[in-house]
């Protein structure tokens, strides 16, 4: 059978889903909670599964190909939500089956949009699930960006290939190495994070939830106000330094560790350009914010403009107060922002930073060449040449992009979403980011009152962004399936 | 002086640019309307203006480069219409002189977003002036588009080469020829389509109006209604007919015509497919309307809807009724339409039918590569390969689109704009479309309450949008400017 080799690595993840689903069963059994019953029936049918898998798994593990890592990819973001949702169908809050899909697959693709509201009013282990969902989600996408995306050149992910000889028989074995170093680093992360936003005010409960949610720059919170419910300006700051280091390279970072050389983090090409763009955006929004404020001062203006910013730009998708009133320029800034994203490797959604320098890079070289044809212009990027076929992948996921967006929109607005909730929500989902524009899926609402359809379509969307389209196109193909 | 050797083409258009004034100067003239004395007064500037440059012409027609292909075809476009609108600064209309060049350039650009209203009071002299202003845009940008771009490789236009050995040297003086070519084929397509509207029915002065309007898919009307004061079905059809044969391939058309041979004309694959696009969406939306309108027969539906999706699909920008009101799916098509366009070497703005062919081309060989790496896999567009070139110029046009639309949108939303008219009136300048969506520059509105500031930067957006981008932007680096 075809599809047999991915059954092993299938199973393996979701052994640890099931594992996961512990962590809220017995939080909830302890704080004598019902719902504990929902988590553990929940992790029984999905370790059963996962055990079925292992048992029909391909033992020969060259079967592997380069089309099973697609395979695996996709199916791992098609099929574990369903399990992943069971806990929020089975428990006591009356979820529909469209609610818990659409909450579970925002948890872990680390989008961010949520149709509950009194979430103060949630049992803990609700909370605390979908801030797993998140933060697994987060591991899982960094793992797949740093050593799957790059062989599959993923949108012009080759650029970041750990080895130029690469091929996905050798890179598979290896992942459990990778997302060992991973999972080290980021739960170091989010311990600091946890302990800061504690020792800064925030409920312990509140902050390891929030901790958890921040690195994975998800953006799932505790209460419906999200951050506007902790106006320290400690726990902001903190938010937003942990939100942009959630959305830097994770591979970079672990290297850097390793060699005890943090030089090669701060110079590298595309964590320049990232951060020098999230200043220049923030001063601009803190500046704006600013002057149609009345009763605020700058700083304070500052800081709330530079959490929105780098919350949209990280696709984290926390809100303090309604940005998309600061004034005209804000919803339509607002928007384009939702599309930039962070940099690659990171839990960040979106375009991401390095593929605007390549597509920088690539618009200057055929623009020199217009004027001078018979010149030689070798653009380099990182120290490589800009190859052809790396320019050519980045403009391929732009376009792959901007179709899915014009499709995603359309399809929204046939389901009877106006104008501003059709455009924002398929940009919101498509980055990943959470919250959209307009009166109901905007920063001060949420995604409960769209119809189903428009919830189903937006699950294709989260999906479709977190798998940089070119993942899941391609097994659209008929030549995919011969063989 | 490095610009010398283009005031000798420059200067015949300014010579054809006073005659043109003449027309309209004339017919005030014979119906007693002061109006006349403006146009007579601003083509003898134009006259005096084009004489000076003819004198300071550079005779030696070997300096002209590849560079002043680019610095000539940028200038007509942002000089000409300073001329052009004298007539309208001068008139007893009292316009401003910011929105005097703005309904210019409107015209030229084939755009027909207007500051006007009240049209039917208007003296018939400016009423003509504006369908002027199309009809000669339109033919100027299809020998343009034709002659210019192709040598100019603007994104992807390369693929129109007439002889694969055209150079800079070599078109440039052959462009009479071309032109000369357009002109008859255009003047008899107009004169056609004047007859048609006169025997359905128009008024004399209302056909050629229209008809001037329709084949250079401009959309400025003699009426506020635009040709919702026209409701008879045959005058429609005629209108959806003749604006879709302003909007596909004119080099092909002649070409056909000059070998007899019309297969060649309806075997192409850009018609093809722009016919069969047009043809779907066209029914879609007769389907639609026809649902959510109560008292609406099909075929009365069809019609209507027809002319409306061929409206903005060619870019011209006539309407009938508001077609933002079908329902809420509506204002999101057709934002989304606004930027598809016509065929290449039309009148038609918009990103073009070939350039998706080609972008959908290039995204069948990228994905087929993924999968077997070590296939070879050669895509043809019309007999041709694909070359890299090729689909690289056309992803990086497109991608300048974009950077374009997000800058004009947000730049718009600075001067205050709401976040629809912002994005519906970058969309609609830069696809050269007319109107956008919204209250105020909907298809029932116009652009007369918009700040001037938003004026000035849809100006840009015009030009940038009919220039293809790249051609403008090849001005601006620095290396342009080294000789």
């Amino acid at each position: 059978m075809f599809i047999r080799p991915i059954f092993s690595p299938l199973s393996g993840l979701m052994f640890i889903l099931a594992g996961a689903m512990e962590i809220p069963a017995l939080f909830d059994y302890f704080v004598h909670n019902k719902e504990w019953e929902a988590f553990q029936i929940s992790a029984v049918v999905t370790l059963f599964t996962a055990l079925a898998l292992y048992v029909a798994r391909d033992r020969d593990s060259s079967h592997f190909s380069l089309k099973h890592g697609y395979l695996f990819t996709v199916a791992c973001w098609f099929l574990l939500p369903f399990f992943a949702a069971l806990p929020f169908y089975w428990s006591t809050q009356e979820m529909t089956f469209t609610d818990a899909i659409f909450e579970t697959i925002s948890g872990l693709t680390t989008t961010g949009a949520t149709i509950l509201s009194g979430l103060e009013n949630l049992p803990p282990g609700i909370l605390l699930w979908r801030a797993l969902l998140q933060w697994i989600g987060g591991i899982g996408i960094v793992v797949m960006a740093i050593s799957i995306f790059p062989v599959l050149k993923t949108g012009g992910m080759q650029l970041f290939k750990l080895e130029s000889s690469d091929t996905a028989g050798k890179v598979f074995p290896r992942i459990r190495d990778i997302a060992i170093g991973v999972f080290a680093l980021y739960s170091g992360l989010t311990l600091i994070c946890a302990l800061i936003y504690f020792w800064e005010g925030m409920g312990i409960f509140d902050a390891i939830v929030h901790a958890m949610t921040t690195l994975s720059t998800g953006g799932f919170s505790t209460t419906d106000q999200s951050f506007a419910a902790f106006p320290d300006k400690g726990i902001i700051w903190t938010g937003s330094v942990f939100m942009f280091l959630g959305s830097v390279p994770f591979s970079l970072m672990l290297f850097s560790l390793k060699k005890r050389q943090w030089s090669l983090f701060f110079m590298d090409s595309q964590v320049q350009v990232y951060a020098a763009f999230v200043f220049i955006i923030s001063l601009l929004c803190g500046y704006l914010y600013y002057k149609e404020a009345i009763n605020l001062d700058f700083f304070t203006a500052l800081t709330i403009a530079t959490f929105n910013v780098i919350s949209v730009i990280t696709t984290t998708g926390y809100a303090i107060g309604d940005y998309s009133l600061w004034g005209a320029f804000a919803p339509v800034l607002f928007f384009f922002l939702t599309f930039v994203g962070g940099c690659s490797g990171s839990t960040a959604g979106g375009i991401k930073m390095f593929r605007f320098h390549v597509l920088w890079l690539s618009c200057l070289q055929q623009l020199r060449k217009l004027i001078y044809p018979n010149g030689v212009f070798l653009q380099k990027i990182d120290g490589k040449p800009l190859s052809n076929e790396l320019s050519q992948s980045v403009l391929i996921y732009v376009f792959m992009l901007i179709i899915s967006f014009a499709i995603i929109a359309t399809s929204l607005s046939f389901t009877g979403l106006d104008f501003i909730t059709a455009l924002s929500g398929a940009a919101t989902a498509l980055s990943n980011v959470g919250p959209g524009l307009g009166s109901s899926i905007g920063p001060a609402g949420n995604f409960q009152s769209l119809p189903d359809s428009a919830k189903w379509i937006l699950d294709i969307a989260m999906v479709l962004g977190r798998l940089e389209y070119v993942t899941i196109i391609v097994l659209l193909q008929a030549s995919f399936w011969r063989y």
